[in-house]
Protein backbone atom coordinates (compact mmCIF):
# COMPACT_ATOMS: atom_id res chain seq x y z
CA UNK A 1 0.00 0.00 0.00
CA UNK A 2 2.93 2.58 0.87
CA UNK A 3 4.47 1.74 -2.60
CA UNK A 4 0.78 2.45 -3.82
CA UNK A 5 1.24 5.52 -2.53
CA UNK A 6 4.49 6.61 -3.75
CA UNK A 7 2.41 6.00 -7.30
CA UNK A 8 4.59 2.00 -7.81
CA UNK A 9 2.28 -0.65 -8.65
CA UNK A 10 3.06 -3.42 -6.24
CA UNK A 11 2.00 -6.56 -6.33
CA UNK A 12 1.27 -8.56 -3.19
CA UNK A 13 -0.41 -11.26 -2.65
CA UNK A 14 -3.21 -12.97 -0.22
CA UNK A 15 -2.45 -16.44 0.84
CA UNK A 16 -5.22 -18.63 2.45
CA UNK A 17 -4.22 -21.45 4.75
CA UNK A 18 -5.72 -23.67 2.00
CA UNK A 19 -2.18 -22.74 0.02
CA UNK A 20 -4.88 -20.54 -2.61
CA UNK A 21 -1.96 -17.81 -3.87
CA UNK A 22 -3.86 -14.68 -5.70
CA UNK A 23 -3.00 -10.91 -6.28
CA UNK A 24 -4.19 -8.50 -4.08
CA UNK A 25 -6.06 -6.47 -6.17
CA UNK A 26 -7.42 -3.86 -3.23
CA UNK A 27 -5.02 -1.12 -3.88
CA UNK A 28 -6.36 1.08 -6.10
CA UNK A 29 -9.97 0.60 -4.25
CA UNK A 30 -7.66 1.81 -1.22
CA UNK A 31 -7.64 5.37 -2.31
CA UNK A 32 -10.44 5.77 -4.88
CA UNK A 33 -12.39 8.62 -4.91
CA UNK A 34 -16.03 8.49 -4.09
CA UNK A 35 -17.67 7.56 -7.42
CA UNK A 36 -14.91 4.63 -7.80
CA UNK A 37 -16.47 2.99 -4.49
CA UNK A 38 -18.53 -0.07 -4.86
CA UNK A 39 -22.06 0.65 -5.18
CA UNK A 40 -23.10 -0.43 -2.05
CA UNK A 41 -20.86 1.69 -0.04
CA UNK A 42 -21.64 4.79 -1.87
CA UNK A 43 -25.20 4.40 -1.33
CA UNK A 44 -24.59 3.19 2.19
CA UNK A 45 -22.32 6.17 3.27
CA UNK A 46 -25.28 8.41 2.99
CA UNK A 47 -26.59 6.91 6.23
CA UNK A 48 -23.76 8.12 8.20
CA UNK A 49 -24.77 10.87 11.11
CA UNK A 50 -22.99 12.55 13.55
CA UNK A 51 -19.47 11.45 15.03
CA UNK A 52 -18.06 8.55 13.07
CA UNK A 53 -15.90 5.97 13.70
CA UNK A 54 -13.98 4.45 10.55
CA UNK A 55 -12.37 1.42 11.68
CA UNK A 56 -10.01 -0.47 9.60
CA UNK A 57 -9.47 3.12 7.86
CA UNK A 58 -6.65 2.24 5.57
CA UNK A 59 -5.20 5.35 3.90
CA UNK A 60 -8.72 7.31 4.67
CA UNK A 61 -10.59 7.15 1.53
CA UNK A 62 -14.17 7.14 3.79
CA UNK A 63 -12.41 9.50 6.62
CA UNK A 64 -12.01 12.16 3.88
CA UNK A 65 -14.96 12.14 2.58
CA UNK A 66 -17.11 12.08 5.50
CA UNK A 67 -14.88 15.17 7.02
CA UNK A 68 -15.27 16.66 3.73
CA UNK A 69 -19.04 16.69 4.46
CA UNK A 70 -18.83 17.94 7.67
CA UNK A 71 -18.54 15.17 10.24
CA UNK A 72 -15.87 14.66 13.20
CA UNK A 73 -14.13 11.00 12.25
CA UNK A 74 -11.98 9.00 14.29
CA UNK A 75 -10.02 6.99 12.05
CA UNK A 76 -8.37 3.58 13.35
CA UNK A 77 -6.13 1.24 11.76
CA UNK A 78 -4.08 -1.46 13.48
CA UNK A 79 -1.46 -0.22 11.27
CA UNK A 80 0.80 2.55 12.21
CA UNK A 81 2.66 2.77 9.11
CA UNK A 82 -0.84 2.83 7.56
CA UNK A 83 -1.93 5.80 10.09
CA UNK A 84 0.88 7.84 8.93
CA UNK A 85 -0.47 7.46 5.30
CA UNK A 86 -3.69 8.41 6.08
CA UNK A 87 -2.73 11.43 8.51
CA UNK A 88 -0.23 12.41 5.29
CA UNK A 89 -3.17 12.56 3.08
CA UNK A 90 -4.90 14.85 5.39
CA UNK A 91 -7.29 12.51 7.85
CA UNK A 92 -7.19 14.57 11.08
CA UNK A 93 -7.62 12.16 13.60
CA UNK A 94 -6.10 9.19 13.09
CA UNK A 95 -5.16 6.57 15.53
CA UNK A 96 -3.15 3.46 15.65
CA UNK A 97 -5.59 0.85 16.87
CA UNK A 98 -6.82 -2.45 16.18
CA UNK A 99 -10.85 -3.37 16.77
CA UNK A 100 -9.73 -5.25 19.87
CA UNK A 101 -8.00 -2.03 21.54
CA UNK A 102 -11.46 0.21 21.09
CA UNK A 103 -12.41 1.39 24.48
CA UNK A 104 -14.32 4.27 25.95
CA UNK A 105 -11.17 6.36 26.25
CA UNK A 106 -11.78 7.21 22.66
CA UNK A 107 -15.01 9.14 22.43
CA UNK A 108 -19.03 8.38 21.40
CA UNK A 109 -19.96 7.80 18.01
CA UNK A 110 -23.36 7.50 16.62
CA UNK A 111 -22.26 6.31 13.78
CA UNK A 112 -19.33 3.39 13.04
CA UNK A 113 -18.00 3.01 9.69
CA UNK A 114 -16.74 -0.72 8.34
CA UNK A 115 -15.85 -0.35 4.84
CA UNK A 116 -13.67 -2.27 2.60
CA UNK A 117 -15.32 -6.06 3.76
CA UNK A 118 -14.81 -4.43 6.78
CA UNK A 119 -17.23 -6.95 8.57
CA UNK A 120 -14.06 -9.23 7.80
CA UNK A 121 -12.20 -7.81 11.13
CA UNK A 122 -14.70 -9.63 13.55
CA UNK A 123 -12.90 -12.71 12.58
CA UNK A 124 -14.92 -15.58 13.43
CA UNK A 125 -18.02 -16.11 15.15
CA UNK A 126 -16.51 -16.78 18.45
CA UNK A 127 -14.29 -13.19 18.78
CA UNK A 128 -17.18 -11.50 16.93
CA UNK A 129 -19.59 -10.48 20.02
CA UNK A 130 -16.69 -9.15 22.35
CA UNK A 131 -15.71 -7.10 19.25
CA UNK A 132 -19.34 -6.04 18.90
CA UNK A 133 -19.45 -5.06 22.37
CA UNK A 134 -16.41 -3.18 22.16
CA UNK A 135 -18.22 -0.74 19.51
CA UNK A 136 -21.25 -1.00 21.65
CA UNK A 137 -19.36 0.57 24.69
CA UNK A 138 -18.38 3.62 22.61
CA UNK A 139 -21.42 4.49 21.08
CA UNK A 140 -25.22 5.56 22.48
CA UNK A 141 -28.22 3.24 22.06
CA UNK A 142 -29.38 3.95 18.40
CA UNK A 143 -25.82 3.88 17.00
CA UNK A 144 -25.08 2.40 13.63
CA UNK A 145 -23.20 0.09 12.11
CA UNK A 146 -22.69 0.39 8.65
CA UNK A 147 -20.05 -2.89 7.62
CA UNK A 148 -19.73 -4.45 4.34
CA UNK A 149 -18.94 -7.82 3.43
CA UNK A 150 -18.66 -10.54 0.65
CA UNK A 151 -21.45 -13.68 0.05
CA UNK A 152 -18.53 -15.72 -0.39
CA UNK A 153 -21.13 -18.41 -0.91
CA UNK A 154 -22.05 -17.60 -4.33
CA UNK A 155 -19.30 -19.17 -5.99
CA UNK A 156 -19.35 -22.69 -7.87
CA UNK A 157 -15.34 -22.79 -7.60
CA UNK A 158 -14.56 -26.00 -6.17
CA UNK A 159 -11.74 -24.57 -4.49
CA UNK A 160 -13.84 -22.16 -2.36
CA UNK A 161 -16.48 -25.02 -1.97
CA UNK A 162 -13.96 -27.57 -0.74
CA UNK A 163 -12.60 -24.50 1.69
CA UNK A 164 -16.37 -23.85 3.35
CA UNK A 165 -16.32 -27.26 3.36
CA UNK A 166 -13.13 -27.64 5.34
CA UNK A 167 -14.30 -24.84 7.78
CA UNK A 168 -17.87 -26.28 8.40
CA UNK A 169 -16.08 -29.67 9.49
CA UNK A 170 -14.18 -27.49 12.07
CA UNK A 171 -16.95 -25.92 13.28
CA UNK A 172 -16.01 -22.66 11.72
CA UNK A 173 -18.07 -20.07 10.09
CA UNK A 174 -17.69 -21.07 6.54
CA UNK A 175 -16.74 -17.80 5.31
CA UNK A 176 -13.99 -17.79 7.92
CA UNK A 177 -10.76 -17.42 6.14
CA UNK A 178 -7.46 -17.82 7.51
CA UNK A 179 -4.63 -15.57 5.48
CA UNK A 180 -1.49 -13.21 5.96
CA UNK A 181 -0.40 -11.13 3.33
CA UNK A 182 2.62 -11.76 1.30
CA UNK A 183 5.11 -9.23 -0.46
CA UNK A 184 8.15 -10.23 -1.84
CA UNK A 185 10.14 -12.15 1.19
CA UNK A 186 8.04 -10.17 4.37
CA UNK A 187 4.71 -12.09 5.04
CA UNK A 188 2.01 -10.52 7.65
CA UNK A 189 1.04 -13.26 10.92
CA UNK A 190 -1.86 -15.45 9.92
CA UNK A 191 -5.58 -13.90 10.67
CA UNK A 192 -9.47 -14.49 10.68
CA UNK A 193 -11.18 -12.95 8.26
CA UNK A 194 -14.56 -13.25 8.28
CA UNK A 195 -17.26 -13.28 4.95
CA UNK A 196 -20.89 -13.62 5.58
CA UNK A 197 -23.76 -14.32 4.02
CA UNK A 198 -26.83 -11.41 4.78
CA UNK A 199 -28.36 -14.06 7.23
CA UNK A 200 -25.48 -14.98 8.76
CA UNK A 201 -24.03 -11.66 9.36
CA UNK A 202 -27.76 -10.81 11.08
CA UNK A 203 -26.77 -14.10 13.42
CA UNK A 204 -22.70 -12.86 14.30
CA UNK A 205 -24.61 -8.82 14.93
CA UNK A 206 -27.25 -10.67 17.28
CA UNK A 207 -24.58 -12.41 19.15
CA UNK A 208 -23.00 -9.03 19.83
CA UNK A 209 -25.92 -7.19 20.78
CA UNK A 210 -26.67 -5.34 17.26
CA UNK A 211 -29.78 -5.71 15.02
CA UNK A 212 -29.52 -6.23 11.55
CA UNK A 213 -31.58 -3.77 10.18
CA UNK A 214 -31.51 -3.73 6.30
CA UNK A 215 -28.72 -4.49 3.29
CA UNK A 216 -27.53 -2.17 0.80
CA UNK A 217 -26.43 -3.77 -2.52
CA UNK A 218 -27.71 -6.52 -4.71
CA UNK A 219 -24.86 -8.25 -5.58
CA UNK A 220 -22.62 -10.21 -3.72
CA UNK A 221 -20.86 -7.37 -1.77
CA UNK A 222 -23.20 -5.15 0.33
CA UNK A 223 -23.31 -3.32 3.38
CA UNK A 224 -25.34 -4.15 6.65
CA UNK A 225 -26.72 -1.28 8.30
CA UNK A 226 -26.86 -2.48 12.01
CA UNK A 227 -28.40 -0.92 15.07
CA UNK A 228 -27.49 -1.10 19.00
CA UNK A 229 -30.42 -2.30 21.19
CA UNK A 230 -31.07 -0.18 24.13
CA UNK A 231 -28.19 -2.34 26.43
CA UNK A 232 -24.60 -1.78 26.05
CA UNK B 1 1.72 -21.64 -19.06
CA UNK B 2 -0.87 -23.29 -20.48
CA UNK B 3 -3.44 -20.28 -19.67
CA UNK B 4 -0.78 -18.18 -21.77
CA UNK B 5 -1.42 -20.41 -24.76
CA UNK B 6 -4.71 -19.69 -24.40
CA UNK B 7 -4.68 -16.63 -24.74
CA UNK B 8 -5.53 -15.27 -20.81
CA UNK B 9 -2.55 -13.06 -18.77
CA UNK B 10 -2.09 -15.92 -15.53
CA UNK B 11 -0.09 -14.60 -12.92
CA UNK B 12 1.66 -17.84 -10.75
CA UNK B 13 4.51 -17.40 -8.85
CA UNK B 14 7.83 -18.28 -7.61
CA UNK B 15 8.21 -19.06 -4.00
CA UNK B 16 12.02 -19.64 -2.76
CA UNK B 17 12.58 -21.22 0.52
CA UNK B 18 13.27 -18.36 2.42
CA UNK B 19 9.64 -16.50 1.95
CA UNK B 20 10.51 -15.10 -1.39
CA UNK B 21 7.90 -14.71 -3.73
CA UNK B 22 7.53 -12.94 -7.03
CA UNK B 23 5.59 -13.07 -9.85
CA UNK B 24 6.87 -15.71 -12.69
CA UNK B 25 7.24 -12.83 -15.61
CA UNK B 26 8.94 -15.69 -17.77
CA UNK B 27 5.26 -16.53 -19.53
CA UNK B 28 5.98 -14.22 -22.51
CA UNK B 29 9.49 -14.97 -23.37
CA UNK B 30 8.97 -18.86 -23.53
CA UNK B 31 6.63 -18.00 -26.66
CA UNK B 32 8.93 -15.33 -27.67
CA UNK B 33 10.36 -15.17 -31.34
CA UNK B 34 13.65 -14.96 -32.22
CA UNK B 35 14.02 -11.51 -32.40
CA UNK B 36 12.43 -10.85 -28.91
CA UNK B 37 14.75 -13.49 -27.23
CA UNK B 38 17.72 -11.67 -24.78
CA UNK B 39 20.41 -10.90 -27.01
CA UNK B 40 22.79 -13.74 -25.67
CA UNK B 41 20.50 -16.62 -26.98
CA UNK B 42 19.96 -15.15 -29.93
CA UNK B 43 23.78 -14.58 -30.93
CA UNK B 44 24.54 -18.30 -29.53
CA UNK B 45 21.32 -19.90 -31.34
CA UNK B 46 23.75 -19.30 -34.18
CA UNK B 47 26.47 -21.58 -33.09
CA UNK B 48 24.10 -24.73 -33.22
CA UNK B 49 25.15 -27.51 -35.86
CA UNK B 50 23.72 -30.75 -36.34
CA UNK B 51 21.45 -32.69 -34.40
CA UNK B 52 20.05 -30.42 -31.71
CA UNK B 53 18.96 -31.42 -28.02
CA UNK B 54 16.33 -29.19 -26.65
CA UNK B 55 16.87 -29.78 -22.94
CA UNK B 56 13.87 -28.23 -20.97
CA UNK B 57 12.22 -27.11 -24.57
CA UNK B 58 9.18 -25.23 -22.82
CA UNK B 59 6.51 -24.78 -25.66
CA UNK B 60 9.47 -24.59 -27.85
CA UNK B 61 10.82 -21.51 -29.10
CA UNK B 62 14.20 -23.05 -29.38
CA UNK B 63 13.11 -25.81 -30.97
CA UNK B 64 10.76 -24.34 -33.63
CA UNK B 65 13.41 -21.86 -34.56
CA UNK B 66 15.95 -24.75 -35.20
CA UNK B 67 13.79 -26.91 -36.79
CA UNK B 68 13.19 -24.09 -39.35
CA UNK B 69 16.50 -24.00 -39.78
CA UNK B 70 16.84 -27.43 -41.31
CA UNK B 71 18.42 -29.17 -38.20
CA UNK B 72 17.08 -32.21 -36.32
CA UNK B 73 15.74 -31.42 -32.82
CA UNK B 74 15.05 -33.48 -29.91
CA UNK B 75 12.84 -31.68 -27.39
CA UNK B 76 12.46 -33.20 -23.93
CA UNK B 77 10.55 -31.21 -21.39
CA UNK B 78 9.43 -33.22 -18.08
CA UNK B 79 6.01 -31.83 -18.37
CA UNK B 80 3.90 -34.19 -20.60
CA UNK B 81 1.37 -31.08 -20.36
CA UNK B 82 4.18 -29.08 -21.62
CA UNK B 83 5.07 -30.83 -24.16
CA UNK B 84 1.84 -31.25 -25.80
CA UNK B 85 1.63 -27.58 -26.18
CA UNK B 86 5.09 -27.53 -27.47
CA UNK B 87 3.72 -30.37 -30.10
CA UNK B 88 0.40 -28.48 -30.94
CA UNK B 89 2.99 -25.43 -31.90
CA UNK B 90 4.58 -27.29 -33.87
CA UNK B 91 7.59 -29.46 -32.79
CA UNK B 92 8.32 -32.51 -34.67
CA UNK B 93 10.37 -34.71 -31.60
CA UNK B 94 9.08 -33.40 -28.40
CA UNK B 95 9.14 -35.96 -25.54
CA UNK B 96 8.22 -36.01 -21.91
CA UNK B 97 11.59 -36.82 -20.07
CA UNK B 98 13.10 -35.25 -17.36
CA UNK B 99 17.35 -34.00 -18.04
CA UNK B 100 17.86 -37.15 -14.79
CA UNK B 101 15.90 -39.58 -17.30
CA UNK B 102 18.08 -38.87 -20.49
CA UNK B 103 19.91 -41.46 -22.09
CA UNK B 104 21.61 -43.53 -25.10
CA UNK B 105 18.51 -44.44 -26.20
CA UNK B 106 17.37 -40.80 -27.13
CA UNK B 107 20.14 -40.00 -30.27
CA UNK B 108 23.28 -38.67 -30.92
CA UNK B 109 23.75 -34.76 -30.49
CA UNK B 110 26.14 -32.78 -31.67
CA UNK B 111 24.62 -29.40 -30.09
CA UNK B 112 22.37 -29.57 -26.60
CA UNK B 113 20.86 -26.24 -26.08
CA UNK B 114 19.59 -25.17 -22.50
CA UNK B 115 17.86 -21.89 -22.97
CA UNK B 116 15.52 -19.88 -20.61
CA UNK B 117 18.15 -20.20 -17.73
CA UNK B 118 18.78 -24.26 -18.42
CA UNK B 119 21.79 -24.30 -16.99
CA UNK B 120 19.93 -24.38 -13.75
CA UNK B 121 18.17 -27.55 -14.98
CA UNK B 122 21.66 -28.67 -13.33
CA UNK B 123 20.49 -27.92 -9.99
CA UNK B 124 23.31 -28.08 -7.55
CA UNK B 125 26.69 -28.82 -7.41
CA UNK B 126 26.25 -32.03 -6.52
CA UNK B 127 23.94 -33.31 -8.88
CA UNK B 128 25.79 -31.55 -12.00
CA UNK B 129 28.21 -33.82 -12.76
CA UNK B 130 26.13 -36.61 -13.12
CA UNK B 131 23.81 -35.04 -15.78
CA UNK B 132 26.15 -33.31 -17.64
CA UNK B 133 27.70 -37.31 -17.99
CA UNK B 134 24.16 -38.09 -19.32
CA UNK B 135 24.23 -35.11 -21.55
CA UNK B 136 27.71 -36.64 -22.70
CA UNK B 137 26.70 -39.96 -23.06
CA UNK B 138 24.42 -39.23 -25.98
CA UNK B 139 26.90 -37.08 -27.85
CA UNK B 140 30.23 -37.38 -29.82
CA UNK B 141 33.54 -35.82 -28.46
CA UNK B 142 33.65 -32.37 -29.76
CA UNK B 143 29.95 -31.94 -29.07
CA UNK B 144 28.80 -28.50 -27.49
CA UNK B 145 25.95 -27.33 -24.59
CA UNK B 146 25.03 -23.79 -25.27
CA UNK B 147 23.52 -23.12 -21.82
CA UNK B 148 21.78 -19.46 -20.25
CA UNK B 149 22.58 -18.38 -16.51
CA UNK B 150 21.90 -15.57 -14.97
CA UNK B 151 25.37 -14.42 -12.46
CA UNK B 152 23.29 -13.73 -9.69
CA UNK B 153 26.22 -12.20 -7.54
CA UNK B 154 25.56 -8.54 -9.73
CA UNK B 155 23.15 -7.58 -6.85
CA UNK B 156 23.03 -5.58 -3.42
CA UNK B 157 19.60 -6.60 -2.84
CA UNK B 158 19.82 -7.37 0.91
CA UNK B 159 17.18 -10.29 0.60
CA UNK B 160 19.51 -11.86 -2.28
CA UNK B 161 22.66 -11.43 -0.45
CA UNK B 162 21.15 -13.05 2.70
CA UNK B 163 20.42 -15.95 0.91
CA UNK B 164 23.43 -16.56 -1.27
CA UNK B 165 25.15 -16.08 2.58
CA UNK B 166 22.75 -19.38 4.24
CA UNK B 167 23.46 -21.28 0.79
CA UNK B 168 27.34 -20.58 1.81
CA UNK B 169 26.97 -21.84 5.49
CA UNK B 170 24.95 -24.53 4.35
CA UNK B 171 27.81 -25.46 1.85
CA UNK B 172 25.51 -24.81 -0.98
CA UNK B 173 26.75 -22.82 -3.85
CA UNK B 174 24.87 -19.66 -3.30
CA UNK B 175 23.34 -19.20 -6.29
CA UNK B 176 21.58 -22.80 -6.03
CA UNK B 177 18.03 -21.41 -5.24
CA UNK B 178 15.32 -23.39 -3.76
CA UNK B 179 12.12 -22.65 -5.47
CA UNK B 180 8.60 -24.06 -6.56
CA UNK B 181 6.07 -22.33 -8.80
CA UNK B 182 2.29 -21.43 -7.42
CA UNK B 183 -0.74 -21.06 -9.21
CA UNK B 184 -3.56 -20.44 -7.45
CA UNK B 185 -4.19 -23.14 -4.99
CA UNK B 186 -1.23 -25.33 -6.87
CA UNK B 187 2.02 -25.61 -6.02
CA UNK B 188 4.80 -27.89 -7.71
CA UNK B 189 7.04 -29.45 -5.21
CA UNK B 190 10.27 -27.81 -4.00
CA UNK B 191 13.01 -28.11 -6.80
CA UNK B 192 16.78 -26.51 -6.75
CA UNK B 193 17.40 -24.48 -9.52
CA UNK B 194 21.34 -23.10 -10.29
CA UNK B 195 22.31 -19.99 -11.23
CA UNK B 196 26.04 -18.84 -11.64
CA UNK B 197 28.35 -16.31 -12.65
CA UNK B 198 30.98 -17.35 -15.25
CA UNK B 199 33.70 -18.94 -12.95
CA UNK B 200 31.71 -21.22 -11.43
CA UNK B 201 29.66 -22.11 -14.73
CA UNK B 202 33.60 -23.65 -15.95
CA UNK B 203 34.29 -25.05 -12.14
CA UNK B 204 31.01 -26.92 -12.66
CA UNK B 205 31.25 -27.72 -16.18
CA UNK B 206 34.45 -29.24 -15.54
CA UNK B 207 33.61 -31.35 -12.73
CA UNK B 208 30.84 -32.99 -14.73
CA UNK B 209 33.45 -33.67 -18.61
CA UNK B 210 32.78 -30.18 -20.29
CA UNK B 211 35.36 -27.48 -20.73
CA UNK B 212 33.79 -24.12 -20.84
CA UNK B 213 35.42 -22.61 -23.97
CA UNK B 214 33.63 -18.84 -23.82
CA UNK B 215 30.65 -17.08 -22.76
CA UNK B 216 28.42 -14.94 -25.11
CA UNK B 217 26.69 -11.70 -23.88
CA UNK B 218 28.47 -9.00 -21.47
CA UNK B 219 25.65 -8.67 -18.77
CA UNK B 220 23.84 -10.71 -15.72
CA UNK B 221 22.12 -12.99 -18.37
CA UNK B 222 24.90 -14.83 -20.51
CA UNK B 223 25.44 -18.09 -22.48
CA UNK B 224 28.01 -20.42 -21.93
CA UNK B 225 29.41 -22.49 -24.53
CA UNK B 226 30.52 -26.14 -23.35
CA UNK B 227 32.40 -28.32 -25.18
CA UNK B 228 33.18 -31.99 -24.61
CA UNK B 229 36.32 -33.37 -23.65
CA UNK B 230 37.67 -37.15 -25.71
CA UNK B 231 36.57 -38.73 -22.71
CA UNK B 232 32.92 -39.62 -22.16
Amino acid sequence: MIEWQRGRTAVDMIERDDGLLVANQSAPMLFAPLRRWPEAEREAVCLARGDVLDVGCGPGRVALHLQGRGHRVTAIDHSPLVVQVARDRGVRDCRALGLDQVGPGIGHFETVIMFGNGFGLLRSRAAAPRLLRRLAAVTAPGAQILASSLDVYQTSDPVHLAYHARNRARGRMPGQLRLRIRHRHRATPWYDFLMVSRDEMAEVAGAGGWRLDRTIGEGKYYVGVLTRGAVG
